[in-house]
């Protein structure tokens, strides 16, 4: 009988309070059990760190339930089956799951996943452009901002997992393009990568007003990232009409206390805004319409596939606390297979 | 020759700061003149202040220009034509329009006009139930709200000219009806008059505790004619896919400098709520089933027409500052015609 795998995992130690620290994550070795009837064994190549896990780690309820205390911590994966015991999947089949991070293995029903197609783009990519992120910018900003040909977007944390691909598919389709970001390299990775009409460094100078210089003629749409004045300058910009995409709010998921929120929100009634929150998982239904365009976007080239990648379960517990402060350009990844 | 009709007018002496005081505004008499080709002539039976007027008073851009000073202020009146050179009325007919007010006589274009027919209700309706503030309950209702049989809706201002309409078509479409005021008399009203399910009094407790009580599986709809503490304490309880309709914010109009916005708005994520602004006068195309609908509603005593009145132009600018510190129930109305 072969030695049982030994296999490593991050679990949550203690809730934060602020930013979070080391020390609300602990290591632990566990042996890998055998999957079950249904179930698959994966062994992990990439682990997603994500800002809405920020969230998860209160003890609050929300739409995904919280993190428990002492147990493993949960997140995106894509990784390679090892052993399964379903019929939808064989050994060698590279996998990807919205579950299963947090550890170098993971055994889960096969229901979970879904296969990932290593010639439409790199596997690490089913976990930023072509994974949850980038639909999250797909159905977000196609289907709830509603952009037309002409229509300036602006998106914040632009340089973000799901900003960079919002800013791409709002170029796709014509529009005016201008985000936010936190550093003047992300302002030049804006331009001359990702080829945004106009890029801000909101760290530079007060947001409304590099905001106003860089929107002359309003905003269509805001895809809000961030929340907080971001948000409170968009509103004072938008059109009359204009849509305002409510996808997370990185400037207030660390606070300790309630942040104010935009002082002017009462335009919304005279410029007939509409404000719209949503949860990428609603949206299941649009998956093959986003895989089939984003897609062939990335094998066209005109969409890039940015990530940023540290190697090491060791390093997940640092990369999530930097990406809260936005140390990432692209999505933020922890890679867990030294060959992958 | 007939002595010229000579008719008093209330013009815009200065701009207020903060609450409107009686030295903004300023009474003339004029001369007024012979309707041109294609105008009426109107003797104003009732004049309207609303809250949207407070707005116009300032020298901002928004949907509707500004009063200018020096001028006639302007405002929904309903009258009946003492002359008429258009072939659209005849002498004697009741008209209503959104302009023509703060002032006993108007010349004006027939077609600013609407004919009233005063067998669907009393002629002061068409400028309440049957008028701008019915058909903004009901398209923001209806169009934007989108509450279906068995929803909790909540309105704000529930005694105001439109808060009050939106709960009686709520409670008509089998929605559990709750309603906020200002004072224990407006909440009996609120009870017995116009039959809500609950009623609170704003400045009995905090809003955000007596909300939670009123409402205890939450809110569906929240139909916000206030803004400020109110609409951060209905985020705090919105069901999940819920819509808050931004119709108005009459706990800020006053305001000389920014207030807080709701410190929880990025609930609306999670929660994926809409929160939508309108103006009333952009969904002109379902005035006709507004009047069929109230209209049926108001004859068959399903809604109630609510006013509060006070005699002679004299009395407009305090009914208007008084509107705005909620003395009014129902619609705050100005009759101008003794005989009317």
């Amino acid at each position: 009988m072969a030695t049982p795998l030994q296999g490593r995992e991050i679990r949550l130690k203690s809730r934060p309070h602020g930013e979070p620290t080391p020390d609300n994550f602990e290591f632990a070795t566990v042996t890998v059990p055998e999957p079950a009837e249904g179930q698959v064994l994966v062994r992990n190549h990439f682990m997603s760190v994500d800002p809405y896990m920020r969230g998860r780690m209160n003890d609050a309820k929300s739409y995904v339930p919280p993190f428990k205390l002492g147990e493993v911590m949960d997140g995106g994966s894509v990784g390679q089956v090892i052993r399964s015991r379903s019929p939808d999947f064989k050994e060698g089949d590279f996998v990807v799951a919205g579950t299963g991070g947090w550890r170098e293995y993971a055994v889960a029903p096969a229901k979970h996943y879904q296969k990932a197609d290593p010639s439409v783009g790199p596997l690490s990519a089913y976990l930023g452009v072509l994974g949850m992120p980038g639909m999250t910018a797909y159905v977000g900003l196609l289907d709830i901002g509603k952009p037309k040909a002409g229509d300036t977007v602006f998106v914040s944390a632009a340089a973000g997992a799901v900003g960079g691909v919002v800013g791409q598919i709002a170029r796709i389709k014509g529009c005016r393009v201008v985000g936010s970001v936190g550093s003047d390299a992300k302002v030049k990775h804006l331009r001359d990568d990702l080829k945004f009409d106009a890029a801000i460094n909101y760290k530079s100078a007060p947001i409304a007003e590099s905001l106003a210089k860089a929107c002359p003629d309003g905003i269509d749409v805001y895809f809000d990232n961030v929340g907080g004045d971001h948000l409170e300058a968009a509103i004072g910009l938008m059109k009359n009409h204009g849509r305002i995409v409510l996808c997370g709010a990185i400037s207030v998921y660390n606070a300790t206390a309630p942040t104010p929120g935009p002082r002017n929100l009462g335009l919304a009634v005279g410029k007939r805004l509409t404000l719209q929150g949503y949860i990428v998982m609603d949206h299941a239904d649009r998956r093959a319409d986003f895989l089939r365009d984003v897609g062939q976007w990335l094998r066209e080239g005109k969409v890039q596939d940015v990530s940023t990648i540290v190697d090491g379960l060791d390093k997940a517990p640092d990369a999530f606390i930097g990406l809260l402060r936005g140390d990432n350009t692209g999505k933020m990844l922890v890679r867990l297979a030294k060959d992958a």
